[in-house]
């Protein structure tokens, strides 16, 4: 993305022309192929996996996410590793933007740390965050014009709903939460929402509650078991071409040989065209 | 702390000698005293600070609390500022836990990366999480016997209610929260809950729904207006010593002079004389 692009315009660009697929950049020391780099520093050799990842998925992906746990668990190293694969995004694929998935929020004053921490360091273009404190303390994530906030309103693990699905007025939280987002919150145009592929039922539900043009990051395909179709599905019927269908394990871990690199890229073409189908 | 003691009998022990104050260590580089180390890096700044003003108030604090976000937006600086920070508290004062201020949740697997980032990597002994996505997702941080899981329920900023309100079964959402975390959540007993001071009745009420030796966490005293007073009275009308009154800039920030530290710390005694009183 060049200086002054809205996310929001270029994920719909890449919305209009077909392309969903999100590779999530989650490193895992323990599964990185044992033939790369053997005897390197662990930053260099994320680092150097994810350029091949980035290299091979960058032509078909509509976002890339790291999540920010798996950095901090490497210490320095780690906060090391994601700055420079946030570059590696940008050196190879500037029009593919990078959601941060930091799930942050705390109260006003100090998201303004994160803000600062996110864009103007690590130099992201979106960031999922907690909606519990409310629209009032996120504003400096909401000020961002040109960034995208994604906020979490129904998530894909399986205990997700001991609060968000207790009935508030008649209806699941999470409905709240994501209607919330998509209307008041974003009078900017730079929200979008978090809905889990592995609830299908509510995803579908939320994306009717809210407008086509919202973006909808859907994690939970792959290794969390949810179902690809089922989660296409569900925006489709509803006129929505806004999501992300983000996968990581499954793409990232294809093969832990020499060919990692090509098997990544064959997961990622697989679900992609899947996405199209 | 010793290797194996357990956060929540430490905090018990300082609740019984009358020790409530939490002191939050939030550097803000503008408000360095400029006296300090004028021309050193900006972590070694912030680290020489802390020292001072753990060594002023450790005397009389129950806890340390260095919120994640002030530390983020230094960038690589920040993270060795952070680390450094935490040892100095383990240095000079290692009875009194330190509690990362990082609002982290993420689902079941990835907060084994914060798990580890928190616990391993820093060395903190108690952490901030939302509740959002449910136990079942934060059992990576609940099974860490030893150390305290505070996690949010009312929060200090001006528009918290905007979800944490919702009535959910005749009860606003945060009860029900709080509730959960202090019984369900709570089994090997190493749980908290965060409720700020700038709404007292919530705090009151949320008292008297909980059982009086789970710890409550309380900021929004001093700079964001909650009344101290007022926020001691929920605890002790409710028979429970068991809270941490957590304030940060009017302690930090008491002289931006060369007297900072001096100031720093009669600010932490008039506020720890408060509480006896």
């Amino acid at each position: 993305m060049t200086q002054g692009d809205r996310c929001a315009d270029v994920l719909a660009e890449h919305f209009a022309a077909g392309r969903n697929l999100c590779v999530g950049l989650d490193p895992d020391p323990a599964r990185l192929p044992p033939t790369l780099l053997p005897s390197a520093p662990i930053e260099e050799r994320v680092v150097a996996f994810h350029r091949e990842i980035i290299d091979r998925t960058a032509d078909i992906a509509c976002a890339f996410k790291p999540n920010a746990a798996f950095y901090e668990a490497l210490g320095p190293a780690g906060a090391r590793a994601l700055a420079a694969t946030i570059r590696a995004v940008k050196d190879r694929a500037p029009d593919v933007p990078v959601i941060l998935d930091a799930k942050r929020a705390d109260i006003g004053s100090t998201n303004q740390g994160y803000v600062t921490a996110a864009f103007d360091v690590l130099g992201a273009d979106a960031i999922t965050v907690h909606p519990y404190l409310g629209r009032e303390a996120l504003r400096p994530f909401l000020e961002q014009d040109d960034k995208l906030i994604f906020v979490l309103a129904r998530t894909s693990n399986p205990g997700g709903g001991e609060f968000q699905d207790l009935v508030v007025a008649g209806q699941p939280l999470y409905r709240h939460v994501a209607r919330a987002v998509a209307t008041d919150w974003n009078d900017r145009g730079n929200c979008g929402v978090v809905i889990g592929a592995t609830f299908p039922d509510e995803l579908a539900q939320v994306r009717q509650d809210i407008p086509p043009s919202v973006p909808a990051l859907v994690p939970g395909v792959g290794a969390q078991g949810g179902d690809l179709a089922a989660a296409v599905d569900a925006h489709r019927r509803s006129g929505s071409e806004a999501f992300l269908i983000s996968v990581s394990r499954s793409i990232l871990y294809a093969s832990s040989g020499p060919d990692f690199a090509e098997a990544a890229g064959a997961e990622a073409e697989r679900v992609h065209a899947a996405l199209r189908a």
